[in-house]
């Protein structure tokens, strides 16, 4: 399988095509077709078929997609056939929030320990975690080999931050703050910020 | 100037560039290029030519954009050079961190009211709101006339609350669940799930 040419526009609907068949798979169906699928999702099935085709065959003529096979297949290609240990970097509302999620872990991921500078916030309790010391961060994240960083630091600390995890070995950067980040070639950055989702549906109103 | 026909991915990119070019009007800059802009927010400068030349000429041969007037045009076709008043429903931790934010209101975007159905909730103080009954949001919504709607309700809940929104005439839902959400054709969905955007990158790591 040789999966280094796939445009990242595929790789971005795998992870919703996966969620909804986990969905999908939690309510107890066993099969699915690529129209049922991309109804759930709001792709055409054209479009799922031919995804999905870039990494093999994965579905019988006239069948349809085994869903338990299709999610396995899916959780291979993103890597998320395994557990990623996720630090956060900000302890406000949102580094609280996703401290309190317990949505992550079976989507592939565990979050390990939240930091914050402020003196204040380092050493309270936040959603099972004692806050820690930012200062520290650096050296953390080197000895337990964390490669994957949630930011919800405000926008004028975050290209800072984001520098300091990079130098600790963080390759993925998940950035609340509604800001670019200049990372290198092999860093990945995703964002997110609802006001630019916002402003992508205004467009239509 | 005829935008019915604009690719939905290239909508999608103009609050980026939008976000991008308020950071550098911030920071005092005047003009800018498609390469500079390029650079800041990692999309190359032929293909911001290419988007923003799709609703006019912006731009001026040797001298470049004026950041300014690029704000105006975008915030112009994006529509956000009013305030849009949103709904929050859910007072959960991310409702909450939403009611706290202070970001939206230079987006375009403004907080009226947070509704849950949890009458132990309703009542509560958050974010300089008291939480409203759910009960009562279809009818505030009909009567205001609030067209946005930010979700931030259990998954199991998600469907139920979006159709009553709709019901109530919200045409642009922010979908904080992670799970797809069915709505008619003329009511957009986007959704904030920080898995998917974490999934989407550990198929590189």
């Amino acid at each position: 399988m040789n999966t280094r040419k796939i445009p990242d526009i595929i790789i971005g609907r795998l992870p919703v095509y996966l969620r909804a068949l986990q969905r999908m798979a939690d309510m107890g169906l066993k099969t699915t077709s690529s129209q049922e699928l991309g109804e759930r999702v709001g792709i055409s099935a054209a479009q799922i078929r031919k995804d999905i085709s870039q990494f093999g065959e994965f579905g019988k003529q006239g069948t349809g997609y085994s869903i338990e096979y299709l999610i396995d297949k899916l959780r291979e290609i993103l890597k998320v056939d395994r557990i990623w240990d996720v630090v956060v970097v900000g302890a406000g509302d949102v580094g609280r929030a996703i401290a309190n999620y317990q949505g992550f872990r079976d989507r592939g991921f565990h979050v390990v320990a939240i930091f914050d500078s402020d003196k204040a916030k380092v050493g309270q309790s936040m959603g099972g975690f004692t806050v820690e010391d930012a200062g520290e961060m650096v050296e953390r994240i080197k000895a337990t080999g964390v490669r994957i960083a949630m930011l919800t630091v405000p926008v004028s600390a975050a290209q800072a931050v984001a520098d300091q995890l990079i130098l600790a070995g963080v390759k993925a950067i998940l950035n609340y703050a509604p800001v670019n980040l200049n990372v290198p070639n092999h860093v990945k950055v995703q964002h997110i910020d609802p006001s630019t989702h916002l402003q992508r549906m205004t467009y239509y109103l």
